[in-house]
């Protein structure tokens, strides 16, 4: 018999309960140990609910009992999570996440010490819970360089584009709409500004590199300025705009990490991703293009991906599964040397000044609008951003081209 | 230093040996020892050849070298590379094989065997070679029951109707230029009569079941049937067509396996994986729907999957990673039972009686058709093919819709 403990019993924490309780059979078959969870550890009491007597308040009793061998921290935050983690993974117990923070800022410390503890600190549903992307990327391509990621991985700015697209809607409209529906924080920052993205691409960059990636040095921009505009041009083109986040790394090992709107053709494998769900393609350098999709979020999703983690732990007693990453940074590329097709929309009046400044730039136009919107041909950031700078304010909006 | 033997100098073969050459120092890193190809049999001699020094005839050197702990076997066939698996396996070495035909019709003899011998038998490159959908199901997806799979398996058919879709080209015309360019064999049958696809799913369908699926006994139906009339009603009511393999299993264990066209809209996931393109969904009980594409064959998408095989072998050195299925037949699910909603064509004479046989059924008029076509409620396969005979020859083809 194997038992855990759950820490946090909110929504994931519950779900995480209940697919231990309804999948019980499943996981003792293929375990070939029954997996019990003793405690669940919350500073709320839950009156009346059916674990109620595993509720516990105090931490210690969790670390200091020796029968438990795997903890479910689904708590969030990097403060006593982290504490708890540690305390964990130092005392050989293995550690099953959700919490994306605590993986992009302290990963590498805690996977160091899950290695030296000959335990494991996994991370299934930090990044995109519903998409087995991490176990793919660390257990299954494993005789193939992952050269490349880019993903949709924040379904509450997949959601806000769709609705935007396919109801010709404006941001701040469907913002409010998806914050009174609970899609969108009242606080929307963390998801709409690609922060939320960025500490999942960060992860999987710290992954693909075998180095720390700092998430605060990701270049990284938001949904807040894309306009019903943009999206006409974007339709009269045959796109569609997405959040993508994006992690390529060179043969040198040096990282290109970037979180910033693309428009992409309604053909590419992202290109109906839509609502909340996810999709991440992965380029290897043999296998070529694959694509894996789901739900990004979600209590059942989320609980699978960390009892897939507790199941991976469970048949690994006394083994490290995951690869860590060095905490040594990562090197990251020059991204204004990066190249790449943009979309510019402009005033009208600046249309001339534009086509000749982006020499061979096609023009691309939305019926009805007011705007003029063009695609330049591939050229480097910095080329570009001093281009744009010559326009002033004549230009209205920016996006890369996939 | 792992020493492995590759059986079959072939397309995959070479593909083997170049990715082991050319991904050696990652191999090392993460197996922890060098992966090294110490033989490699085939009846042809390969002179010049930069491996002509490892080219053997004799299987028995291979079988009877202690040093050889894996085997790759990628000849192909159930006869000899039958009797080379079973004898390498008893020999408690591992196989690693690209040959669905092989693990579909004896998979669980030698899966049993491999567990006994504590060693491994594994074909991740048996199913839609560039997307690592075994070892999703089986090392994965660890906490959930997968509850069914629907997969685009076969990339000669999928390259075939993609074709007939967008040029709105006759089938025999379009397999005719798919054999010209070689996507397509000179006797097809195995791919357009959907048995390739069968075998593909069979091999599934014995994972989800934990029991044996007879591939002949595969509910089976290719393309063969399928029109250019078809495309448009399908077109007309933004649908497209493809071939699926699809498996289902019920609480009570029993298994509903059908490989078919099927109309779908261009929405579904499946709905734009076009070419030689392959994509499965997978449906569990927990994480809801998730999907997984990738290129279906080719060289060195295949030769990843069968090295990564290899790693798995490598880093479980005496442990039996793959579930074994067992040899007792799975429990098949009455088809005539399922119910599906039909596309009819039939002739533009016979529209009275066709609405009048089906009732509550949906004209769907294509541009400039001489046909009537037809959308049926959901109805059982049973009741279904009844009023087909009723109708007699008016009924000029009919689909299923996922």
């Amino acid at each position: 018999m194997i038992k855990i403990a759950v820490l946090g019993y909110g929504t994931v924490g519950s779900g995480v309960v209940e697919l231990i309780e309804r999948n019980g059979a499943l996981l003792k078959e293929r375990a070939g140990e029954e997996i019990v969870i003793k405690y669940i550890l919350d500073l709320r009491d839950f009156p009346g609910d059916p674990y109620e007597d595993k509720i516990i308040h105090d931490y210690g009793t969790i670390l200091e009992d020796s029968q438990i061998s795997i903890l479910c921290e689904v708590m969030g935050g990097v403060g006593a999570a982290y504490r708890f983690t540690k305390q964990a993974l130092e005392a050989g117990k293995s550690v099953c996440t959700s919490n994306k923070e605590l993986v992009a800022k302290h990963g590498a410390e805690l996977l160091a010490i899950a290695e030296r503890m000959h335990c494991n600190y996994m991370f299934e549903a930090s990044v995109a819970g519903g998409i087995p992307i991490i176990r793919t990327i660390n257990s299954v391509l494993l005789a193939d360089r992952v050269e490349s990621v880019t993903g949709i991985l924040n379904g509450t700015t997949n959601y806000i584009l769709t609705k935007m697209e396919k109801e010709n809607a404006d941001y701040g409209e469907v913002l409010r709409q998806a914050q009174e529906l609970g899609y969108a924080e009242r606080n929307p920052e963390a998801d709409v500004e690609g922060l939320d993205a960025g500490r999942k691409i960060a992860i999987l960059a710290d992954m693909l590199t075998g180095k720390n990636v700092d998430p605060d040095k990701i270049a990284t921009e938001g949904i807040s300025k894309i306009t019903t505009a943009d999206f006409a041009c974007a339709k009269a083109a045959g796109m569609t705009i997405k959040l993508l986040a994006r992690c390529s790394v060179s043969e040198d090992g040096s990282a290109c990490v970037r979180v910033a709107p693309y428009m992409l053709a309604l053909e590419h494998p992202l290109g109906r991703v839509d609502d909340v769900f996810n999709g991440i393609q992965v380029t290897c350098g043999m296998l070529g293009d694959a694509l894996f999709g789901g739900k990004g979020a979600g209590k059942l999703p989320t609980a699978s991906a960390v009892a897939a983690d507790v199941m991976d732990c469970a048949m690994h007693p006394g083994k490290t599964v995951m690869r860590a990453w060095s905490e040594e940074a990562a090197v990251m590329g020059d991204m204004t040397e990066m190249k790449s097709r943009f979309f510019v929309r402009t005033k009208a009046s600046a249309r001339d000044a534009v086509l000749e400044a982006f020499a061979g730039s096609t023009p691309v136009t939305a019926e009805g609008a007011e705007d003029a919107g063009f695609f330049t041909p591939a050229m480097r950031e910095r080329e570009f951003q001093a281009i744009c700078s010559q326009l002033g304010d004549a230009v209205l909006n920016r996006i890369r081209l996939l």
